[in-house]
């Protein structure tokens, strides 16, 4: 997974079967430049079957558009609802696949160690989060949807890690066993 | 999503990251053929991300090999453990985009309902889901794994139910609704 070329470009997705998240990340030697942020909206799609259809069509027209080198996925592993983690767990399927099915390399990251990359704190809170993208990248204005900052945050995390052991992803165990604390409602 | 032609070929999926069973079930006419029936085993590799790779790729493979209408997913909505259903989440969504990358319908299925359908009840073991289908589809022998015949068993019940209206994938409130007792370990 890891290049030589200068340039790279990351598409940084936060999924959900409501709301999904994309940012895309440009890094030219170390200059970094957003591409694009936004959200995919599917609560207005009851039906969650059309939900997933949908978000694999925009995933998928993302990577035809920006022609992304890797996902990042910010991907909480814990959870309180085991209905709302089989959800989760489709639309990260999904949103993997989509990469998959360009041939693209995925990583995935905890809420926790996005923050931590981003800010230097993993407990930031969502705004603090946007605020320190804002200074890194140069932002005009935070977007109103907090979703979006968040997909942008793990591209910017994954350029951060991928020279590193990216031990995280390795190991289901691992994970679990280094951050008992991941929960989400 | 009806469609008039008289053959129809169903790609039957039992997702799981530890072993995904498949079946490919001809309809001509009335008449039943079973294609392929086989398990992809993902238990022998330790990496989770790499599974879900191998799903992927097996999961088209067979899709570009058997060129199949539709998919039908046996899909549990309940579990005790919410990394066991997140697991299987990320699993269900990685074969349901193997048939949206091909523009294939796919209709899901509880294991209650498959089992109510193949053997008209419900609480049917696995062993009496394979007999029937070895009565009804004429197999000389049953397969080794249960797996393979679980995912045959939901192709079947994808054919008997794809002419009545099928509620049970349509909304996820009502599935659980009529569902309270659906339980994965």
């Amino acid at each position: 997974m890891q290049k030589k070329e200068s340039k790279l470009i990351i598409l940084g997705i936060d999924p959900g079967t409501s709301i999904t998240g994309y940012g895309v990340l440009e890094v030219n030697n170390r200059d970094l430049k957003v591409l694009q942020i936004g959200v995919i909206k599917l609560q207005k799609y009851d039906d969650h079957y059309k939900r997933l259809e949908k978000l694999f069509e925009r995933c998928t027209q993302l990577i035809n558009t920006y022609k992304p080198d890797e996902m990042a996925l910010e991907a909480p592993f814990f959870g309180k609802n085991v209905q709302s983690m089989l959800k989760l767990g489709r639309a990260q399927g999904i949103a993997m696949a989509a990469a998959l099915a360009h041939g693209m390399p995925v990583a995935e990251y905890s809420p926790r160690k996005v923050k931590q990359s981003v800010t230097g704190k993993g407990t930031a809170s969502k705004e603090q989060v946007a605020g320190m993208l804002q200074k890194i990248l140069n932002f005009k204005e935070i977007p109103q949807l907090l979703d979006a900052t968040d997909a942008l945050a793990v591209a910017l995390c994954h350029y951060y890690q991928r020279d590193r052991p990216q031990q995280e992803q390795k190991s289901w165990k691992a994970f679990l066993a280094n951050n008992p604390d991941r929960v989400k409602g």
